[in-house]
């Protein structure tokens, strides 16, 4: 039996969500708990995006095949019993046998938090604290730059097809709160992180739209690979397509990675 | 030189604000670092609510008399440099040589923060987690009952004049999130969370209003001296009158507490 779950996890104290050697991770955490579940045999989680570590989500989503004899009901509610406070499963939702969330994912929603002005004990976990005070139209219309469909390279790790579309980059103030919107079809590995660093350069005017443009242009990794830190960034949605839409995807690689 | 400042801190790792023999306090950590801006002599930090272990804020109020040579710029600077990371204080303000937060004060405001459903790793830090469905219009009605000015020797420690004014009592619910709002003249000891306690039993239909009034007038702990878990609570703003005011208050006991 396959399934598939929205997971939320703080990522202050998880090395990310792939299985590592050493840390815990959400892949690990899960598998363990899943292990438990399925009288000590693995049961491989596959995860639609892999976060780094420090990286937060409230809308990841997770598969797995499950052969044990719990319900979907008694089998979400064991593995939420199982899992470390930082980490959540939502209800378990039947999926086809051959479901990948990686590969069927169409878009991902990220979103960057960053806290202006004062230090701030109560957002610091989850926002980015920014002193100097940012020009957010000219963040904003630098933006422009990015969407759409480029080669992505001077914004992500090294990757042999490095092609991405970027859908939507929106940034908004609430008070002394700056939330950066970031939704793609898919993303390189650090390449919100890198856009972030890059925008926040804008808003600072150390530099440019025409600075940003050049270096998409150069596909070298621009602003000397500055990344913005991971705990501003969570991931909040993966949407997915039908099937059809699948088959005749350009993101079914197995690098995909933020 | 007298200055009163705001103070904001995460309580998850603090025993509370006022000073302990063991454990890290508010109180302690900032008298910590005006020590070392005096010169080693102990600066003595009024505050305007003694939460409990636990409890955040996001406007609590300090005083406190400064004798040495930084300026006022520089001594707030100086100052939040060396606060823990779950503790800051914003910019400081000239204050009357007698200004003491916990008399001046004419209001208090706190919140508790409740999520309902399935656990969210993203919001426990600061939210109560309550799977069982709440009535809201219930809890509402209830809360009238507390409104004005009564004994609430049911709803806090003992206290040798339990008489408080209760303001509002403003229930919310945005998506998963319950708020319940309180402000007062002043609070009793576990006062706030005493009240949540209650309307929370309310909510989930294990008691009524009546039993609400009931409680209030017996002046007996009620319902068994149920108080709801610090973390959900956040003292959020302190209001301060006139000096006249001031003269005239009916707060102005030691006691004062939350």
């Amino acid at each position: 039996m396959r399934y598939r779950a929205r997971v939320e996890y703080d990522g202050t104290d998880l090395c990310g969500f792939q299985l590592q050697r050493h840390g815990r991770t959400v892949q690990g955490e899960l598998e363990t708990a899943l292990a438990r579940l399925s009288g000590g045999r693995r049961v491989r989680v596959d995860g639609a995006g892999r976060t780094d570590a420090g990286v937060h989500a409230s809308g990841q989503v997770i598969a797995f095949t499950y052969q044990g004899r719990l319900s979907r009901e008694q089998l979400w509610r064991a593995l939420d019993t199982l899992l470390p406070r930082d980490i959540a499963v939502g209800p378990l939702i039947r999926a086809e046998a051959t479901f990948q969330p990686r590969y069927a994912a169409r878009q991902r929603e990220y979103r960057y938090t960053i806290r202006t002005g004062t230090r701030s004990p109560l957002q610091e976990r989850f926002a980015l604290g920014v002193r100097a005070s940012l020009d957010l139209p000219a963040m904003d219309a630098a933006a422009g730059v990015l969407i759409g469909r480029h080669d992505f390279s001077a914004f992500g790790g090294w990757h042999r097809q490095p092609i991405r579309t970027l859908h939507r980059v929106r940034i908004r103030r609430t008070g002394k709160m700056i939330t950066i919107d970031v939704v793609g079809d898919a993303f390189l590995r650090q390449m919100v992180r890198s856009i972030v660093a890059a925008l926040l350069r804008i808003g600072r005017g150390e530099a440019t739209a025409e600075d940003l443009a050049a270096a998409l242009r150069s596909q070298e990794r621009a602003f000397a690979g500055a990344i913005a830190p991971p705990h501003g960034l969570c991931l909040r949605r993966v949407r997915f397509g039908t099937a059809s839409a699948r088959r005749n995807s350009t993101t079914d690689d197995d690098d995909e990675d933020i």
